[in-house]
Order: C-alpha cells, then sequence, then structure tokens
C-alpha cells in the first residue's frame, strides 16, 4: 500500500479536530468531536479512538497540534494551560508503538502556519509571520518556506512594560491587551466604571461577539475597547515585522470576524511603527484554512 | 593557491574595521582606521583601499557588515542611518567586479551573532540571540547554527507602546529606552529637571560612561537612569525568549562594560516576564569575540 496521506490532530480549540490530508495538503476526511480532552476523561483513549476511525495502511505518520509549549527535540510537552492532563505525557513515544508509524509533535499556532504554507494563504509567500487571535493569540512563523523551531509565543512578548497583567505571569503582553479574553474584560471594565454604554444592560457575560456587535451598533464605550485592542494588535504586528521582515503576516481565528475595525486599526498602528521599507512589502491578510490549518500543518510533518 | 582565508569588514563602527580570517574564523591580519566612511570621503574608495591592504590570492571571498537594513536577496543596502552615503549603493556588485572574488553582505548585528557562532560565545549554543548594546540596540538571531535571514531589528521591538520617542520614528522602542543615546538623554533630563544629583555638577556633556561612574559612586539619579535602562532590557530579552526559545542571550557592545547593574537588572526583569521554561535554560552571557565578532561575522559568509 502506497503511504499517500498522514493523519493531522489538532488539540487546540474545544474540539478535538483529526483529519486524513493528502500530502498535497488536502483534507480527504474529517472528525471532530467534542469528546475532546478538554473535556475529561482519558486523554490518551480519547484520542487513540478519533485517530483510529482513520487509520490505515495507506497513513504515512501522525501529527499532533498541542497548544502549549511543545519541546521539538524530545516529543515532549513541556506547558499546556488548557489540556493540564497531557503535560509531561509523551504523545510521540505512545501512538507511535501503538501504531507504528513515526509521530511528531508541534504547537498549535506553528503547525497553523505551516499548514497555511502548504496549502492556505501562505502559498504565495516565502516568509510569514501568523497570529491566531482567539481566547489568547498565539503565533507561527515561515522563513524562507520552512517552519521556524522556536517558541514563537507571539502572544507573550510585552507591548506596555507597565500595562496589564498576563494570565501567563508577565504584564503587559499582547494577548493581555489583543486576546478575546482580554477584550471581554476590558469591555466588562468600561460597563463597571459606569461609562455611558448600552453593554451595562447586556444579558449575561459579555463575549467578544457581543462587543463587536455593540460596536457595530455605534456604541462609544465598544468602539473604544476594540480600537485599544486593535490599536495594541498593530504594535505587535509592527515588533514581528521589524523582527521577521515578512512577505505577509496572516491573521487567523475568531477576532478576525472583527477585521473591519480590530484588523484595520492595527494596520494602521502598524504603518505608523514598523520599519517603513518593511512596512511597504508587507500584506496582511486573513488566514485561507481557518480552522482546518493547524491539521493540514500536524498532517504536513509526517512529509517534512 | 589555496583559498583558505576570507576577508571580513566591518563598517558598524565609528573606525571601519578590515580583518583577514581564517576558514576556522581567527583573525591573521586587522586594520582599523578612523577614516570610516562615516567621517566622511569617498565610501567606495576608502573600503578599497582597506581591503587592498589584506587582499591576496589566498581570499576565498569578502564579506561587509553594515549597520541598517540590508536586502539579502539583491545584496542592496536598504537604509543605512549612519552611513547615509552607502544607502542605494551595492557594493556586492562594485567589490565583486573589481576583485573577481565572491562579495557577501549582511547586517552587522546579525554578522556579529554569526561570528560569536563560529569562533565566540555561541560555539557552545546551538541557538542564540544576540544584542549589540551600543549607541542603539541591534540583534541578530542563530537558530540550529544557522543565521536568521531577516531584519532581526531587536532594538526597535515596542516595550512601552505609549513610551518615549524613537530615532526610528516609532515610540517605545527598547533602543528607546536601553540604548547608551538613550541612558545619556535619561540622565540630561533627570539633571535639567533639577533631581538632586551630582550629574548637574559635570564638566561638558554627560556619557553613558559617565552616568555609569556616578551609578558606581552612589548617585541616586545615576541608579535611577541604569536600573530603568536595565529594566527595560529585561523586558526585550524577556520577549526575545519567548519568541525565540534560545539556549542563550549572549550581550556585546559598549554597556556592557556596566553589567553589574545593567545586565543584573535585566537578567532579574526576564527572570519574572519570561516563560518560566523557557527562561530556566537559557543562559545569559557576554561576547568573547567583542569588535571582532561583526568582522569574522562578515568573514564567515564567504564559507558558508
Amino acid at each position: 500500500m502506497i503511504k499517500d496521506c498522514s493523519i493531522g490532530v489538532d488539540l487546540g480549540g474545544t474540539n478535538l479536530r483529526v483529519a486524513l490530508v493528502s500530502r498535497a495538503g488536502e483534507v480527504l476526511e474529517r472528525t471532530e468531536t467534542p469528546s475532546c480532552p478538554v473535556a475529561g476523561g482519558d486523554v490518551v483513549e480519547n484520542l487513540a479512538t478519533a485517530i483510529g476511525c482513520l487509520f490505515s495502511d495507506r497513513v504515512a505518520g501522525i501529527g499532533l497540534a498541542v497548544p502549549g509549549l511543545v519541546d521539538a527535540q524530545s516529543g515532549g510537552i513541556v506547558t499546556s494551560p488548557n489540556i493540564k492532563a497531557i503535560e509531561g505525557v509523551n504523545l510521540v513515544d505512545i501512538f507511535s508503538r501503538r501504531l507504528g508509524v513515526p509521530v511528531f509533535l508541534g504547537n498549535d499556532a506553528s503547525l497553523a502556519a505551516l499548514g497555511e504554507s502548504v496549502a492556505g494563504a501562505g502559498r504565495d509567500f516565502n516568509s510569514f509571520v501568523l497570529l491566531t487571535l482567539g481566547t489568547g493569540i498565539g503565533g507561527g512563523v515561515v522563513i524562507n518556506r520552512k517552519l521556524l523551531e522556536t517558541a514563537t509565543e507571539l502572544g507573550h512578548v510585552t507591548v506596555e512594560a507597565s500595562g496589564r497583567p498576563c494570565l501567563c505571569g508577565n504584564t503587559g503582553c499582547l494577548e493581555a491587551y489583543a486576546g478575546a479574553s482580554a477584550i471581554a474584560a476590558a469591555a466588562r471594565e468600561a460597563v463597571s466604571s459606569g461609562a455611558a454604554t448600552r453593554m451595562k444592560n447586556h444579558d449575561g457575560n459579555l463575549t467578544p461577539e457581543d462587543v463587536y456587535r455593540y460596536f457595530k451598533d455605534g456604541d462609544a464605550a465598544a468602539i473604544e475597547v476594540m480600537t485599544t485592542a486593535g490599536k495594541y494588535l498593530g504594535v505587535g504586528i509592527a515588533s514581528f515585522i521589524n523582527i521577521f521582515s515578512p512577505d505577509a503576516v496572516i491573521l487567523t481565528g475568531g477576532l478576525t470576524g472583527a477585521w473591519d475595525i480590530l484588523v484595520e486599526v492595527a494596520v494602521r498602528e502598524a504603518s505608523r511603527r514598523a520599519f517603513p521599507p518593511l512596512f511597504q512589502r508587507v500584506k496582511i491578510v486573513p488566514s485561507a484554512l481557518a480552522g482546518n490549518a493547524g491539521i493540514i500543518g500536524a498532517a504536513a510533518l509526517a512529509f517534512s
């Protein structure tokens, strides 16, 4: 049997996503199950079941996209704040023994960048920075078509040294300003500070999507919150441009739904901050693969 | 004749430094002349004279370390604020035609990193970030023993978004807080703000070395200035650790003379900010080649 495809697994979202992917990066079959490790149960068995459904002799290898810090050399997971149960577990050892094929591991945002490079918005660029704008902010960097194999924790670059506390323990991280949790928190703060905003009449917990809706309706406090987040996103993007002189910055994740405010403000801010010759050549574009970038990138590890 | 050495040229300091360097990174002969392009005169002719003194049949190629933004692909100099005369000049074309050997070009801080990797403090590390702490702050990054061929303008990463203006046009750059010019400016500000400091009786312009001397003497304002610079250096280092998960951070340049305050404060600050598993494995060390790192790295381009 020709081993012409691989399996990509993304543990980075609220659902566990597993796909059979062709060598060219095409998703052939895909499962998405809420029985994700996050939801409890035995992580390894949940994974084994999901992978088992798609496994066959055709499969050349398996790639796992994991949120958190990954040690590429050992295949170990150093820290994974959202899936504590896999910290210290050597998934590479376990699954390569069980299934008899090579197993690879990477950070989910880094592998999203690899996915975009293989089959998405990164195909046309030699070098790009990818930012995943979700609850938190992750990053991946491709230089000369190769994934930069370092932590690239781009959400945890300081943008305001004496600024807001971040969940990582630092203060003033990009994520503490431009992540979805930060946007929701800033909106709740605006409400509790007594600002004149329709958000104070909101039923239930304010989500970033709610804040975006209030922004669309012209609510001044929501505009302020979204503008601040966009500004800091631009500060971060400018730093990444000055560091990586990329051909493109690719943005993905839930928050890219608010492109008309978040990204537009960010681009304006970055244009004022980055070295002009570097800014002039960079394109800031949305992801082409969205939720599939991580599994495609993970699957690509088997052929790299 | 065996081509067993190359010529490295560093245009990054106040003196023009040119050296004949062995394949192993050993400096065989070296000239340093104040008739640097900065001092006026015809840049190309000055360079030709200095290179000519060391050129022979043994020379496999020539590497030029240039301050500023370099386009590695074309060999062109995009911007070089300190040597305006070479902006747009294609030194690679000129010297490869004149001398009949391959000529290479790189950013001076990046090539200092390459030099440290080949023959200096970086020899023992697979991956490291080098910071040149001079008037400004430059950076170079080596990942898996290869130079990262991007701008790596690490001095122009924002550390305080609404902070001090930087010469690059941005606000809150690392360089605007922890570069030597920034330290001298902060000291002058302290004096003119009427702070109780012996620096107000200083004859002539305050240099960073002066500020360091007042710090050594226990002057409170000088301590404050140096501590602030060190703190921001630590903010930057923490971001670079979170991005590059390096084995080491190598510090070079004039300001490393103030290691006991600048670097010690920076290390403490970075330890509080960087991801703990990444900080634990990083070593923060001084350069081993100091002023020769750039020429050794430039010369190494001929053999890479």
